[in-house]
């Protein structure tokens, strides 16, 4: 896709920059607006703020220039809002952020309710793409369109933010492009195994200690891998549920199952369960008769109950889902 | 690096081929074969004879074409032997394997002693780049030298071997020339997901089961993260010791350690270490103060005695590893 001169323009004209990610920010978001300023600063705006409402999560410090992101709005009005990663004011945290300008650059579909599409009639450019694996790559297209040399800081930034929207060049969404991308910022300095580190590579002990005794609970039956944290775990490791996020991915890597299902004890008689699809099991389906949702192949939901009851329940619904998949 | 016009006319004026590729395969020998067979046929080569003497592993066999593979040498002499993914007849596991012209493809650094001198200079031709990611990079190169058009099945067998080899775009070998080549083979038709579902999210119940027992074992202390398998862990969920392979990846990735030990019980009062370095302890000389090697960040051995007498021969040489790096 082709940037309009629209929004080179806007960005050559003008002088101060607001430069906003989105709420809970991940890779793509930090290190996308993190690359854009310093590209900016490279073309003499030395007027770039740059905002994060939720900061910068720990694991993302490693990134060039980390410190200069904020997370509360300025005061005065910049000449051009740019919001990133995400196409609508609402997302950054802030629905009442402005600028003189404002633009949009993000590789999501663009909502289609009416206040959007007042909106998106006020903006004075977008660079909205889709078929972009990441907002990294939009940038780097971005700069390159605008002739800024990419440094090794900027490479850093934007290797990290394709890293993780492609899941280490893995999703469905690693195309031809995002390898490209990659290839070009490994040229200009980012190195693939110090970024990896940082990013897959540096678990706190609690949290591995906390997978260590949920994945000796490991199970399978009926086509269901699961698998369980309870409270007890949680207390003798000193881990907390974000140490947990991603560990309904060691039942969902089990062989030849076709759902795998994370219950994590969050006491007071309620568990947290997540749901994944191997490819033909609709598990936001199941997710939603207990009042979750999410996609078809990955959803969540709470359940009130014993361990024993809740899965019961989950796996009853489960196994109903996996014979009318066949 | 250029290939020389002898490799090329040495395929271009002959007509039948012998194959092989190196004991205990991985991805990028059993794919970087496969692709080669493939792209002769293309150019009208109909005797090529693809040979691993381990076969094809489990988890390989969704390659397009591996039931190509034969596990013993075929009778005749063929106009060609090519040695690939390793640099002399014995690593194949048949020492004694010969053509009419033999050549070596390979990304290892060849050996130095006199036998394997007068094998190279046996030679009829070889492409050999130690600086290359994976021997399916020069495959890749190979064929687009020979103008064959790489093809669905060629680009998923190349790909295969270049993800496997960089373990997933991570290892420091991940170079701009293997992203580059990755980007063409996405393009001719690999498909990233569906390649990466195979290799990393296809694990045997067994084996996540025995991850789950060993996990529980983490532990940490003066810099070292370790796990152990014990015999009976083998015993209860039935698997061998190749579902533990990458097993010591988990105490790597614990945060803040200097270094990771995995402890394999082999019966017998043996245990099967395998240590990794994050960086600046050299667990190559530790492994070979057992009698055992490896590289700097990646080495093993083996050690008699019990769990307990093991453990502390081994931590006391890693402290004394981390002291002296500091």
């Amino acid at each position: 896709m082709k940037i309009s001169s629209k929004l080179l323009n806007v960005i050559r004209q003008n002088g101060s920059f607001l430069i906003a990610g989105h709420i809970n920010p991940e890779g793509d978001a930090i290190g996308s607006i993190l690359a854009l300023a310093l590209g900016l600063k490279k073309i003499g705006k030395k007027d770039v703020y740059l905002l994060s409402r939720d900061g910068v999560p720990e694991i993302l410090k490693f990134l060039p220039s980390a410190k200069l992101i904020k997370n509360s709005p300025p005061k005065k009005i910049y000449d051009v809002l740019m919001i990133v990663d995400c196409n609508v004011p609402e997302r950054t945290g802030f629905k009442d952020l402005t600028g003189k300008n404002t633009v949009v650059i993000d590789h999501h579909i663009p909502p289609g309710d009416s206040d959007s599409a007042e909106f998106y009639r006020s903006l004075a450019a977008s660079f909205i793409d889709p078929h972009a694996a990441a907002s990294g790559v939009l940038i780097y297209k971005l700069l390159t369109a605008l002739k800024i040399p990419i440094d090794k800081n900027i490479a850093v930034n934007l290797y990290t933010a394709i890293l993780v929207d492609t899941g280490g060049f893995r999703y469905s969404n690693t195309s031809p492009e995002s390898l490209q991308t990659a290839c070009h910022l490994v040229e200009a300095g980012a190195r693939p195994w110090s970024i990896t580190k940082e990013i897959f590579e540096n678990i706190p002990y609690k949290s591995m200690k906390l997978l260590g005794l949920s994945l000796a609970t490991l199970d399978k039956k009926d086509g269901i891998a699961w698998m369980t944290t309870t409270a007890d775990m949680f207390k003798k490791t000193g881990a907390t549920s974000e140490d947990s996020e991603d560990f309904v991915d060691f039942p969902r890597k089990v062989k030849d199952i076709e759902a795998a299902a994370f219950f994590r004890e969050d006491g007071d008689n309620t568990f947290k369960i997540s749901l994944r699809s191997k490819g033909r099991v609709n598990v936001e389906k199941i997710a939603k008769s207990f009042g979750g949702g999410g996609h078809f192949a990955a959803a969540g939901c709470k359940v009130k109950g014993t361990l024993k009851e809740v899965q019961e329940k989950v796996f009853s619904a489960v196994r109903a889902a996996i014979k009318n998949a066949k």
